[in-house]
């Protein structure tokens, strides 16, 4: 095991009826809240008027800012940044999913900064400061409701970066499994993409030399994930699967999966970011076609992680440790096929011939995150794994 | 799952070397700080100088208190608070394991108290403060380090009893599996055993209906520590060992595996309370004699999960749910045998004549927990199966 910190303070309040809790925790950090949210649908399914009902009690103010769509972008996180500095706002309030959360962090520190927010996701300047973000999660799946991270997208460049500071963690985050009952079996699908990836990237791409707790920890989540997610496609409104569904996103990516795993990269994600970048796919769909493809790349490389896999996850049996690992390699693209996530560029209308266009904006990340050895040539190498 | 709230702030810091940085950390909450140890071990083996050398770097100011012992007392505690209240410190540094970091815990409490720190242990007065607490862990078993419970005996009338406030949950922690080289092979045994019955009490004593992915994180724990441990017995310095053990025995008692799991409650621990308090045996010798015998008392009301257990832990196979649980249960016993922690009362040399006596302690701290069910009645037939 490598040394590591672990410090994860947020505060998670999880279950039915616990939105209400919000205004009470907001108040403890201000008065005044800017109000992050997506595109409305808070405002038809109820979630809205229970979140302000709360802040109301709370004698909470705030100020609606609604618009982040799914992959999140600069120009509109300026236009809360400029929002939250003229209303003068206390305290940044998500009510979404990880899109919402990411807008909400990188408002959260752009309003503390004198500088272009942008010059923290190239990481030319650190974040020392923030305002404290409190989240309602609406759609679980990359646990930024729970982490220090948040990825947003610069349209000018399709650039799909993110930040990483504990400045920008939640305090609180609310999580009540019910709202999920009304999420579309898509995105249900690409929800459960986006939490195997998170943990499989750590899985396959650490300096640890052994991980007996690690791996145990990451199977048990996997597992859970598959199942609960088989259950929700056929009952959207099964409590105890959303509500699995929801703790295993967090505890898939808080830090508890790579404690002690040493460096740790995310090459899927940094290919898949390309993806959503240019095509404004959803990341989970685009990661199902992309984490794949790169099993398949690192086959020769790491055989024995990958056979390790296959053997916990999917029981295969057989002796040729790459026989193994690739059946493996199938049956994780079976099961992202069977949820309905597409496998293939194809299967997401992104066309072959465009292969070298993403892998160029894919290789200006891997400067930026420093990814030794995803060159070019190697990013479309992977990409040719997932025609 | 059952509505839950979880809030773990502890800044963790683990790895080789890393007790360097206390200074620096302490240094964060004052100026001066009480140093709470025990027998002296840390004299001989050179934590005691690497703990004051990075205090010294870091300019703060601190006071000995040595003298905890296994079962701390509480005539000691108010030692503690004296002190800590005359030199008049910002923080109280524990340097041990569970014993010493509970013992600090409720010093830091009884600081900020103008009533009997013991009010607190029999919940008649609640935490509302305490100094802020840093760890150094020399024994890693009782998750103390990452959470906010402390167990201190009153001699006078043989109290075991325990505190449970966020106020007295540990700031930051360092963890250097290193130093658990020289632990001996009867503590690393009975570590183990602490470890696995924190996990399996709230595996047992739970009020969620199904719990899959907590049975599943206490599968991935307990296996952990069971290979660990049998490592361990032959190779006292093997870091990886001792580190996955360091690292399980937080992650089963910060609150992990039992999120969602409703009520818990520790009859076990209730149990093993009276054999410590009274025959000072190690907590993790008073549990290996107990838990067995719980489990077997349990057999007819709690057939099903006692099965799974088997299953899950020691892949017993049979049809017969109860032959399976009981085999589970001979099997746990076996193990907890092998690793040389007792299994009987008369291995402990506690006579059978005085079953009476301790479950009459017992059911004093029942009430006190509010434990319905463990009559004295009750808790002599759990006892009776320990002889």
């Amino acid at each position: 095991m490598q040394n590591f910190v672990f410090e994860n303070p947020t505060k998670i309040i999880f279950g039915k009826g616990q939105i209400a809790r919000l205004g009470k925790e907001a108040a403890r950090f201000g008065k005044k809240a800017l109000l992050v949210y997506g595109m409305g649908s808070i405002l038809k399914n109820g979630i809205y008027n229970q979140v302000t009902d709360s802040l109301k009690k709370a004698g909470m103010d705030f100020v609606d800012f609604p618009g982040v769509k799914s992959n999140p972008v600069l120009s509109h996180v300026n236009r809360g940044i400029d929002t939250a500095l003229k209303e003068n706002v206390d305290v940044i309030l998500a009510v979404g999913g990880g899109s919402v959360i990411d807008a909400a962090k990188a408002i959260s520190a752009g309003v503390k900064a004198s500088h272009d927010v942008w010059d923290f996701f190239t990481f030319s300047k650190p974040i020392i400061d923030a305002l404290p973000v409190l989240t309602v999660v609406t759609v679980s799946a990359s646990a930024s409701e729970m982490n220090a991270g948040a990825v947003v997208t610069k349209e000018d460049g399709c650039q799909k970066y993110c930040i990483v500071s504990p400045f920008i963690q939640p305090k609180v985050s609310i999580l009540d499994p019910t709202v999920l009952f009304s999420l579309s079996p898509e995105y249900s699908a690409y929800s459960a993409v986006d939490i195997i990836t998170h943990m499989l990237e750590g899985y396959f791409n650490n300096t640890a030399a052994a991980s007996p707790l690690q791996d145990r920890l990451v199977a048990s989540l996997m597992k859970t994930v598959m199942e609960s997610t088989e259950i929700i496609m056929e009952e959207p409104d099964n409590y105890d699967a959303r509500a699995n569904m929801m703790w295993s996103a967090i505890l898939g990516f808080n830090g508890l999966t790579t404690a002690g795993m040493g460096k740790v990269i995310m090459p899927a994600h940094m290919i898949e970011h390309s993806l959503s970048a240019i095509y404004d796919i959803p990341h989970g769909a685009g990661l199902s076609i992309v984490l794949p493809a790169w099993m398949t790349w690192a086959l020769e490389e790491k055989t024995g992680r990958l056979e390790k896999f296959a053997r916990d996850i999917f029981h295969i049996k057989g002796r040729s440790s790459k026989q193994v690992a690739r059946k493996g390699i199938a049956c994780l693209k079976l099961w992202f096929e069977s949820i309905g996530s597409p496998v293939s560029l194809k299967a997401a209308d992104i066309p072959e011939n465009d292969i070298e266009k993403i892998a160029e904006n894919a290789f200006a990340l891997s400067q930026v995150w420093f990814y030794e050895g995803y060159t070019k040539d190697v990013i479309t190498r992977i990409l040719m794994n997932a025609r």
